[in-house]
Protein backbone atom coordinates (compact mmCIF):
# COMPACT_ATOMS: atom_id res chain seq x y z
CA UNK A 1 0.00 0.00 0.00
CA UNK A 2 0.77 3.62 -0.34
CA UNK A 3 2.79 5.95 2.49
CA UNK A 4 0.31 6.24 4.94
CA UNK A 5 -1.39 10.23 5.74
CA UNK A 6 -2.60 10.80 9.48
CA UNK A 7 -4.19 13.52 10.50
CA UNK A 8 -5.32 15.11 13.47
CA UNK A 9 -7.87 16.74 15.03
CA UNK A 10 -6.78 19.95 17.09
CA UNK A 11 -8.87 20.83 19.77
CA UNK A 12 -9.47 18.43 22.22
CA UNK A 13 -7.15 15.56 20.43
CA UNK A 14 -3.78 17.65 20.37
CA UNK A 15 -5.13 20.38 23.19
CA UNK A 16 -7.41 21.13 25.73
CA UNK A 17 -10.22 23.07 24.21
CA UNK A 18 -13.87 22.47 25.86
CA UNK A 19 -12.44 22.34 29.37
CA UNK A 20 -11.47 25.57 29.02
CA UNK A 21 -15.13 27.09 27.77
CA UNK A 22 -16.71 24.79 30.43
CA UNK A 23 -15.07 27.17 32.95
CA UNK A 24 -15.87 30.05 31.34
CA UNK A 25 -19.63 28.91 31.31
CA UNK A 26 -19.38 28.03 34.80
CA UNK A 27 -18.05 31.64 35.34
CA UNK A 28 -21.09 32.69 33.41
CA UNK A 29 -23.55 30.77 35.92
CA UNK A 30 -21.97 32.15 38.88
CA UNK A 31 -22.21 35.92 37.00
CA UNK A 32 -26.04 35.29 36.50
CA UNK A 33 -26.94 33.54 39.46
CA UNK A 34 -29.59 33.96 40.80
CA UNK A 35 -31.33 35.78 38.20
CA UNK A 36 -30.25 32.79 36.20
CA UNK A 37 -30.73 29.10 36.90
CA UNK A 38 -27.53 27.42 35.45
CA UNK A 39 -29.81 24.27 33.59
CA UNK A 40 -31.86 27.09 32.21
CA UNK A 41 -28.44 29.21 31.49
CA UNK A 42 -27.18 26.10 30.15
CA UNK A 43 -29.98 24.98 27.69
CA UNK A 44 -30.45 28.30 26.28
CA UNK A 45 -26.63 29.20 25.54
CA UNK A 46 -26.55 25.89 23.91
CA UNK A 47 -30.16 26.60 21.30
CA UNK A 48 -28.54 30.22 20.91
CA UNK A 49 -25.49 29.00 19.47
CA UNK A 50 -26.94 26.63 17.49
CA UNK A 51 -29.42 29.35 16.08
CA UNK A 52 -26.39 31.48 15.69
CA UNK A 53 -23.95 28.83 13.59
CA UNK A 54 -25.12 30.08 10.14
CA UNK A 55 -23.73 33.48 11.24
CA UNK A 56 -21.45 33.32 13.39
CA UNK A 57 -19.37 29.88 12.82
CA UNK A 58 -17.44 28.25 15.43
CA UNK A 59 -15.08 29.75 18.21
CA UNK A 60 -14.63 31.45 20.91
CA UNK A 61 -16.11 35.24 19.47
CA UNK A 62 -18.77 33.60 18.05
CA UNK A 63 -19.45 31.99 21.86
CA UNK A 64 -18.80 35.02 23.31
CA UNK A 65 -21.55 36.73 21.01
CA UNK A 66 -23.92 34.40 21.92
CA UNK A 67 -23.48 34.25 25.49
CA UNK A 68 -23.93 37.76 25.33
CA UNK A 69 -27.43 37.35 23.27
CA UNK A 70 -28.37 35.11 25.74
CA UNK A 71 -27.99 36.24 28.94
CA UNK A 72 -29.65 39.85 27.70
CA UNK A 73 -32.47 37.15 26.69
CA UNK A 74 -32.95 35.57 29.75
CA UNK A 75 -31.92 38.48 32.93
CA UNK A 76 -33.85 41.01 30.74
CA UNK A 77 -33.59 44.35 32.85
CA UNK A 78 -31.66 42.43 35.54
CA UNK A 79 -28.69 42.19 33.48
CA UNK A 80 -25.73 44.99 34.06
CA UNK A 81 -23.37 46.87 31.61
CA UNK A 82 -21.09 45.77 34.38
CA UNK A 83 -22.24 42.25 33.26
CA UNK A 84 -21.75 42.92 29.37
CA UNK A 85 -18.19 44.08 30.64
CA UNK A 86 -17.74 40.79 32.72
CA UNK A 87 -18.57 38.75 29.68
CA UNK A 88 -16.45 40.21 26.90
CA UNK A 89 -13.92 39.90 29.79
CA UNK A 90 -14.69 35.96 29.63
CA UNK A 91 -14.72 36.05 25.88
CA UNK A 92 -10.96 37.73 26.25
CA UNK A 93 -9.80 35.22 28.88
CA UNK A 94 -11.03 32.29 26.67
CA UNK A 95 -9.08 33.67 23.35
CA UNK A 96 -5.90 34.23 25.53
CA UNK A 97 -6.20 30.47 27.30
CA UNK A 98 -2.64 29.08 27.48
CA UNK A 99 -2.19 26.15 25.00
CA UNK A 100 -2.23 23.41 26.96
CA UNK A 101 -1.36 19.42 25.40
CA UNK A 102 -3.16 16.64 26.11
CA UNK A 103 -1.21 13.47 27.38
CA UNK A 104 1.31 11.30 24.77
CA UNK A 105 0.31 14.23 22.14
CA UNK A 106 4.34 15.19 21.59
CA UNK A 107 5.28 11.58 21.69
CA UNK A 108 2.42 10.27 19.22
CA UNK A 109 2.87 13.58 16.79
CA UNK A 110 6.45 12.50 16.61
CA UNK A 111 5.81 8.80 15.96
CA UNK A 112 3.80 9.87 13.47
CA UNK A 113 5.67 11.89 11.62
CA UNK A 114 8.43 9.01 11.48
CA UNK A 115 5.55 6.30 10.41
CA UNK A 116 3.54 7.91 8.11
CA UNK A 117 4.23 9.71 4.38
CA UNK A 118 2.09 12.57 5.45
CA UNK A 119 0.86 14.05 8.56
CA UNK A 120 -1.12 16.67 9.22
CA UNK A 121 -3.81 19.08 11.16
CA UNK A 122 -6.92 19.50 10.67
CA UNK A 123 -8.99 21.70 12.66
CA UNK A 124 -12.05 23.72 13.18
CA UNK A 125 -12.97 27.15 14.62
CA UNK A 126 -11.92 30.52 14.28
CA UNK A 127 -9.33 31.13 11.54
CA UNK A 128 -7.03 33.62 13.80
CA UNK A 129 -7.25 31.59 17.33
CA UNK A 130 -6.54 28.39 15.75
CA UNK A 131 -3.46 29.63 14.07
CA UNK A 132 -2.33 31.29 17.45
CA UNK A 133 -3.36 27.79 18.85
CA UNK A 134 -1.22 25.79 16.17
CA UNK A 135 1.66 28.14 16.68
CA UNK A 136 1.54 27.94 20.32
CA UNK A 137 1.48 24.32 20.47
CA UNK A 138 5.13 23.84 19.70
CA UNK A 139 4.05 21.34 17.32
CA UNK A 140 3.62 23.20 13.84
CA UNK A 141 6.63 22.12 11.96
CA UNK A 142 5.75 18.63 13.28
CA UNK A 143 3.31 18.59 10.31
CA UNK A 144 3.64 18.82 6.48
CA UNK A 145 0.33 20.72 6.48
CA UNK A 146 -2.06 22.67 8.82
CA UNK A 147 -5.97 23.14 7.46
CA UNK A 148 -7.92 24.87 9.57
CA UNK A 149 -11.75 24.68 8.22
CA UNK A 150 -15.30 26.54 9.05
CA UNK A 151 -16.92 23.23 8.86
CA UNK A 152 -15.72 19.48 9.29
CA UNK A 153 -18.05 17.67 6.30
CA UNK A 154 -17.38 14.82 3.39
CA UNK A 155 -17.01 18.17 1.02
CA UNK A 156 -14.01 19.69 3.06
CA UNK A 157 -12.06 16.11 3.73
CA UNK A 158 -11.79 15.67 -0.16
CA UNK A 159 -10.96 18.93 -1.18
CA UNK A 160 -8.34 18.75 1.60
CA UNK A 161 -7.32 14.87 0.21
CA UNK A 162 -7.60 16.45 -3.36
CA UNK A 163 -5.36 19.83 -2.71
CA UNK A 164 -2.83 16.71 -1.03
CA UNK A 165 -2.82 14.46 -3.94
CA UNK A 166 -4.01 11.89 -0.70
CA UNK A 167 -5.72 8.96 -1.55
CA UNK A 168 -8.59 8.56 0.55
CA UNK A 169 -7.51 4.61 1.15
CA UNK A 170 -4.36 5.83 2.40
CA UNK A 171 -5.72 8.46 5.48
CA UNK A 172 -6.59 8.22 8.89
CA UNK A 173 -8.24 11.05 10.78
CA UNK A 174 -7.48 11.26 14.46
CA UNK A 175 -9.73 12.62 16.53
CA UNK A 176 -12.62 13.37 19.69
CA UNK A 177 -15.83 14.36 17.73
CA UNK A 178 -17.63 11.48 16.13
CA UNK A 179 -19.69 14.16 14.10
CA UNK A 180 -16.53 16.30 12.66
CA UNK A 181 -13.80 13.57 12.88
CA UNK A 182 -15.12 10.09 11.98
CA UNK A 183 -18.39 10.28 10.03
CA UNK A 184 -17.13 12.52 7.10
CA UNK A 185 -14.17 10.62 6.86
CA UNK A 186 -15.16 6.87 6.62
CA UNK A 187 -18.13 8.59 3.88
CA UNK A 188 -15.35 9.13 1.56
CA UNK A 189 -13.32 5.92 1.86
CA UNK A 190 -10.59 7.10 4.77
CA UNK A 191 -10.06 5.33 8.17
CA UNK A 192 -10.84 7.10 12.05
CA UNK A 193 -9.73 6.19 15.37
CA UNK A 194 -11.55 8.08 17.64
CA UNK A 195 -10.21 9.56 20.80
CA UNK A 196 -12.64 10.61 23.32
CA UNK A 197 -12.32 13.54 25.20
CA UNK A 198 -14.43 14.01 28.77
CA UNK A 199 -15.84 17.00 27.70
CA UNK A 200 -17.19 17.00 24.47
CA UNK A 201 -19.36 19.89 22.33
CA UNK A 202 -22.75 18.29 22.57
CA UNK A 203 -23.17 19.79 19.28
CA UNK A 204 -20.68 17.13 18.31
CA UNK A 205 -21.92 14.19 18.93
CA UNK A 206 -23.86 12.05 16.52
CA UNK A 207 -27.41 10.43 17.02
CA UNK A 208 -26.76 6.64 16.25
CA UNK A 209 -23.18 6.17 16.88
CA UNK A 210 -23.56 2.27 15.93
CA UNK A 211 -22.83 2.71 12.13
CA UNK A 212 -19.82 4.30 12.71
CA UNK A 213 -18.51 1.55 15.31
CA UNK A 214 -19.65 -1.03 13.03
CA UNK A 215 -17.55 0.10 10.36
CA UNK A 216 -14.37 -1.86 9.41
CA UNK A 217 -12.01 1.14 9.08
CA UNK A 218 -13.11 2.66 12.22
CA UNK A 219 -11.43 1.87 15.71
CA UNK A 220 -11.95 3.46 18.90
CA UNK A 221 -8.82 4.03 21.27
CA UNK A 222 -9.18 4.62 25.29
CA UNK A 223 -5.93 7.62 24.92
CA UNK A 224 -3.65 8.56 22.34
CA UNK A 225 -1.22 6.90 23.18
CA UNK A 226 -3.11 3.67 21.70
CA UNK A 227 -2.58 5.10 18.07
CA UNK A 228 0.55 3.20 17.11
CA UNK A 229 -1.39 -0.20 18.03
CA UNK A 230 -5.10 1.02 16.57
CA UNK A 231 -3.25 1.86 13.34
CA UNK A 232 -0.85 -1.23 12.88
CA UNK A 233 -4.51 -2.98 13.36
CA UNK A 234 -6.01 -1.04 10.38
CA UNK A 235 -3.18 -1.42 8.05
CA UNK A 236 -4.00 -4.78 7.82
CA UNK A 237 -7.57 -4.54 6.15
CA UNK A 238 -6.25 -1.85 4.60
CA UNK A 239 -3.50 -3.77 3.03
CA UNK B 1 8.20 34.05 -19.74
CA UNK B 2 6.15 31.90 -17.48
CA UNK B 3 2.39 32.07 -17.45
CA UNK B 4 0.95 34.40 -15.06
CA UNK B 5 -0.82 33.99 -11.97
CA UNK B 6 -3.14 36.56 -10.65
CA UNK B 7 -4.94 36.99 -7.68
CA UNK B 8 -7.26 39.22 -6.17
CA UNK B 9 -8.23 40.71 -2.94
CA UNK B 10 -12.11 40.24 -1.87
CA UNK B 11 -12.79 42.75 0.34
CA UNK B 12 -13.26 46.06 -1.28
CA UNK B 13 -11.58 44.70 -4.97
CA UNK B 14 -13.92 42.17 -5.74
CA UNK B 15 -16.94 43.42 -3.52
CA UNK B 16 -17.83 45.77 -1.28
CA UNK B 17 -17.39 45.64 2.15
CA UNK B 18 -15.97 48.80 4.63
CA UNK B 19 -19.33 50.49 2.63
CA UNK B 20 -21.18 47.98 5.44
CA UNK B 21 -18.98 49.04 8.56
CA UNK B 22 -19.24 52.42 7.46
CA UNK B 23 -22.86 52.45 7.24
CA UNK B 24 -23.00 49.94 10.55
CA UNK B 25 -20.42 53.08 12.38
CA UNK B 26 -22.92 55.87 11.21
CA UNK B 27 -25.98 53.72 12.94
CA UNK B 28 -23.88 53.12 15.69
CA UNK B 29 -22.90 56.94 15.96
CA UNK B 30 -27.00 57.92 15.94
CA UNK B 31 -27.73 54.99 18.56
CA UNK B 32 -24.77 56.95 21.04
CA UNK B 33 -25.40 60.33 20.23
CA UNK B 34 -25.94 62.56 22.02
CA UNK B 35 -24.23 60.74 24.67
CA UNK B 36 -21.26 60.37 22.84
CA UNK B 37 -19.71 62.98 20.24
CA UNK B 38 -19.35 61.08 16.87
CA UNK B 39 -15.26 61.91 16.35
CA UNK B 40 -14.81 60.62 19.85
CA UNK B 41 -16.52 57.56 19.27
CA UNK B 42 -14.98 56.78 15.71
CA UNK B 43 -11.22 57.57 17.32
CA UNK B 44 -12.15 55.63 20.35
CA UNK B 45 -13.21 52.46 17.89
CA UNK B 46 -10.33 52.90 16.02
CA UNK B 47 -8.09 52.83 18.78
CA UNK B 48 -9.84 49.64 20.40
CA UNK B 49 -9.74 47.21 17.17
CA UNK B 50 -6.07 47.79 16.44
CA UNK B 51 -5.27 47.08 20.06
CA UNK B 52 -7.59 43.93 19.70
CA UNK B 53 -6.22 42.60 16.84
CA UNK B 54 -3.82 40.44 18.40
CA UNK B 55 -6.35 38.55 20.59
CA UNK B 56 -9.49 39.31 17.66
CA UNK B 57 -7.84 39.59 14.35
CA UNK B 58 -10.11 41.21 11.70
CA UNK B 59 -13.71 40.69 10.52
CA UNK B 60 -17.03 41.84 11.33
CA UNK B 61 -17.52 39.89 15.11
CA UNK B 62 -14.33 41.41 16.12
CA UNK B 63 -15.40 44.82 15.10
CA UNK B 64 -19.21 43.87 17.22
CA UNK B 65 -16.98 43.31 19.89
CA UNK B 66 -14.48 46.17 19.84
CA UNK B 67 -17.88 48.25 19.56
CA UNK B 68 -19.20 46.50 22.38
CA UNK B 69 -16.21 47.44 24.08
CA UNK B 70 -15.74 51.37 22.80
CA UNK B 71 -19.74 51.92 23.78
CA UNK B 72 -18.97 50.67 26.80
CA UNK B 73 -16.15 52.53 27.88
CA UNK B 74 -17.32 56.05 26.30
CA UNK B 75 -21.34 55.74 27.57
CA UNK B 76 -20.64 54.11 30.52
CA UNK B 77 -23.05 54.30 32.79
CA UNK B 78 -25.35 55.88 30.15
CA UNK B 79 -25.39 52.58 28.03
CA UNK B 80 -28.60 50.69 28.24
CA UNK B 81 -28.67 47.06 27.86
CA UNK B 82 -31.05 47.95 24.69
CA UNK B 83 -28.12 49.56 23.50
CA UNK B 84 -26.48 46.30 24.05
CA UNK B 85 -29.16 44.36 22.19
CA UNK B 86 -29.11 47.15 19.17
CA UNK B 87 -25.29 46.72 18.60
CA UNK B 88 -25.36 42.70 18.72
CA UNK B 89 -28.06 43.36 15.94
CA UNK B 90 -25.44 45.65 13.98
CA UNK B 91 -23.19 42.92 13.79
CA UNK B 92 -25.07 40.48 12.62
CA UNK B 93 -26.74 43.01 9.99
CA UNK B 94 -23.03 43.22 9.23
CA UNK B 95 -22.51 39.75 8.67
CA UNK B 96 -25.58 39.00 6.58
CA UNK B 97 -25.12 42.01 4.00
CA UNK B 98 -25.13 40.76 0.94
CA UNK B 99 -22.19 40.77 -0.90
CA UNK B 100 -22.48 43.64 -4.10
CA UNK B 101 -19.77 42.61 -6.70
CA UNK B 102 -17.70 46.07 -7.79
CA UNK B 103 -18.13 47.51 -11.21
CA UNK B 104 -16.73 45.05 -13.79
CA UNK B 105 -15.56 42.61 -11.87
CA UNK B 106 -17.58 39.62 -13.42
CA UNK B 107 -15.65 40.83 -17.40
CA UNK B 108 -12.38 41.13 -15.49
CA UNK B 109 -12.12 38.03 -13.36
CA UNK B 110 -13.17 36.06 -16.50
CA UNK B 111 -10.64 38.17 -18.45
CA UNK B 112 -8.03 37.06 -15.99
CA UNK B 113 -9.39 32.96 -16.13
CA UNK B 114 -8.87 33.03 -19.65
CA UNK B 115 -4.92 35.11 -19.64
CA UNK B 116 -3.71 34.06 -16.85
CA UNK B 117 -2.03 30.58 -16.17
CA UNK B 118 -3.72 30.42 -12.79
CA UNK B 119 -5.90 32.76 -10.33
CA UNK B 120 -6.82 32.62 -7.12
CA UNK B 121 -8.37 35.32 -4.68
CA UNK B 122 -6.30 36.11 -1.69
CA UNK B 123 -8.80 37.10 1.23
CA UNK B 124 -8.32 38.20 5.01
CA UNK B 125 -10.26 38.46 8.05
CA UNK B 126 -12.74 35.63 9.31
CA UNK B 127 -13.08 32.38 7.86
CA UNK B 128 -16.36 31.59 7.87
CA UNK B 129 -17.82 35.25 6.80
CA UNK B 130 -14.97 34.84 3.77
CA UNK B 131 -16.13 31.94 2.74
CA UNK B 132 -19.78 32.91 2.91
CA UNK B 133 -18.77 36.02 0.94
CA UNK B 134 -16.80 34.18 -1.73
CA UNK B 135 -19.83 31.66 -2.28
CA UNK B 136 -22.47 34.33 -2.10
CA UNK B 137 -20.08 36.41 -5.21
CA UNK B 138 -20.95 33.54 -7.25
CA UNK B 139 -17.31 33.61 -8.78
CA UNK B 140 -16.06 30.57 -6.61
CA UNK B 141 -15.87 28.47 -9.53
CA UNK B 142 -13.48 30.85 -11.68
CA UNK B 143 -10.53 31.05 -9.48
CA UNK B 144 -8.12 28.14 -9.39
CA UNK B 145 -7.93 28.87 -6.05
CA UNK B 146 -9.03 30.83 -2.59
CA UNK B 147 -7.03 31.59 0.18
CA UNK B 148 -8.47 32.94 3.11
CA UNK B 149 -5.92 34.22 5.46
CA UNK B 150 -5.63 35.88 9.22
CA UNK B 151 -2.80 38.50 7.99
CA UNK B 152 -1.49 39.51 4.47
CA UNK B 153 2.24 39.77 5.00
CA UNK B 154 5.45 38.50 3.10
CA UNK B 155 5.46 35.19 4.88
CA UNK B 156 1.48 34.73 4.06
CA UNK B 157 2.52 35.19 0.35
CA UNK B 158 5.05 33.74 0.13
CA UNK B 159 3.30 30.44 1.71
CA UNK B 160 0.81 30.76 -0.75
CA UNK B 161 3.20 30.59 -3.58
CA UNK B 162 5.24 27.89 -2.31
CA UNK B 163 2.04 25.78 -2.01
CA UNK B 164 0.77 26.48 -5.60
CA UNK B 165 4.18 26.51 -7.00
CA UNK B 166 4.11 29.90 -8.26
CA UNK B 167 7.44 31.77 -9.34
CA UNK B 168 7.14 34.86 -7.92
CA UNK B 169 8.07 36.47 -11.02
CA UNK B 170 5.29 35.18 -12.46
CA UNK B 171 2.87 36.64 -9.46
CA UNK B 172 0.43 39.80 -9.64
CA UNK B 173 -1.61 41.02 -6.79
CA UNK B 174 -4.74 43.21 -7.23
CA UNK B 175 -6.10 44.71 -4.89
CA UNK B 176 -7.05 48.07 -2.72
CA UNK B 177 -4.77 48.00 -0.02
CA UNK B 178 -1.37 49.39 -0.01
CA UNK B 179 -0.22 47.63 3.40
CA UNK B 180 -2.08 44.10 2.60
CA UNK B 181 -1.97 43.85 -1.25
CA UNK B 182 0.83 45.64 -2.54
CA UNK B 183 3.99 46.19 0.03
CA UNK B 184 4.24 42.67 0.93
CA UNK B 185 3.61 41.05 -2.64
CA UNK B 186 6.81 43.50 -3.88
CA UNK B 187 8.53 42.44 -1.14
CA UNK B 188 8.77 39.29 -1.97
CA UNK B 189 9.40 39.68 -5.74
CA UNK B 190 6.06 39.37 -7.20
CA UNK B 191 4.04 42.47 -9.06
CA UNK B 192 1.18 44.08 -7.92
CA UNK B 193 -1.41 46.16 -8.93
CA UNK B 194 -3.53 48.97 -6.77
CA UNK B 195 -7.10 49.95 -7.70
CA UNK B 196 -8.20 52.31 -4.51
CA UNK B 197 -11.26 52.02 -2.90
CA UNK B 198 -13.16 55.37 -1.92
CA UNK B 199 -13.40 53.98 1.62
CA UNK B 200 -10.43 51.89 2.77
CA UNK B 201 -9.89 51.28 6.51
CA UNK B 202 -7.26 53.85 7.85
CA UNK B 203 -5.42 50.21 8.92
CA UNK B 204 -4.76 49.23 5.75
CA UNK B 205 -3.02 52.50 4.60
CA UNK B 206 0.80 52.96 4.90
CA UNK B 207 2.80 55.53 6.10
CA UNK B 208 4.93 56.41 3.12
CA UNK B 209 3.37 55.59 0.03
CA UNK B 210 6.53 56.71 -2.24
CA UNK B 211 8.78 53.48 -2.19
CA UNK B 212 5.81 51.68 -3.17
CA UNK B 213 4.55 53.61 -6.01
CA UNK B 214 8.31 54.43 -7.68
CA UNK B 215 8.61 50.26 -7.75
CA UNK B 216 9.19 49.13 -10.70
CA UNK B 217 6.95 46.21 -10.44
CA UNK B 218 3.92 48.60 -9.48
CA UNK B 219 1.16 50.30 -11.16
CA UNK B 220 -1.94 51.78 -10.30
CA UNK B 221 -5.42 51.90 -12.10
CA UNK B 222 -8.22 54.02 -11.24
CA UNK B 223 -10.57 51.16 -11.91
CA UNK B 224 -10.84 47.30 -12.64
CA UNK B 225 -11.70 47.70 -16.20
CA UNK B 226 -7.76 49.52 -16.52
CA UNK B 227 -6.35 45.36 -15.54
CA UNK B 228 -5.87 44.11 -18.82
CA UNK B 229 -3.69 47.28 -19.78
CA UNK B 230 -2.19 47.55 -16.46
CA UNK B 231 -1.03 43.94 -16.76
CA UNK B 232 0.32 44.34 -20.45
CA UNK B 233 2.29 47.24 -19.28
CA UNK B 234 3.59 45.14 -16.50
CA UNK B 235 4.87 41.93 -18.73
CA UNK B 236 6.79 43.95 -20.74
CA UNK B 237 9.67 44.59 -17.94
CA UNK B 238 8.64 41.35 -16.33
CA UNK B 239 9.64 39.37 -19.96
Amino acid sequence: MDALAIAFDGDDTLWESETAFAVTQERLRALLVPRVAAEVLDARLYATERANLELYGYGAKSFTLSTLETAIELAGDDLAISDVVAILALGKELLSHPVELLPDVEEIVAWAAETAGWTLVVTKGDLFHQESKVALSGLADTFDAVEIVSEKDEATYARILARHGIDPATFVMVGNSLRSDIAPVLAIGGAAVHVPHPLTWAHEHVDDESPLRAHPRFRAIDALCDLPTAIADLRRPLD
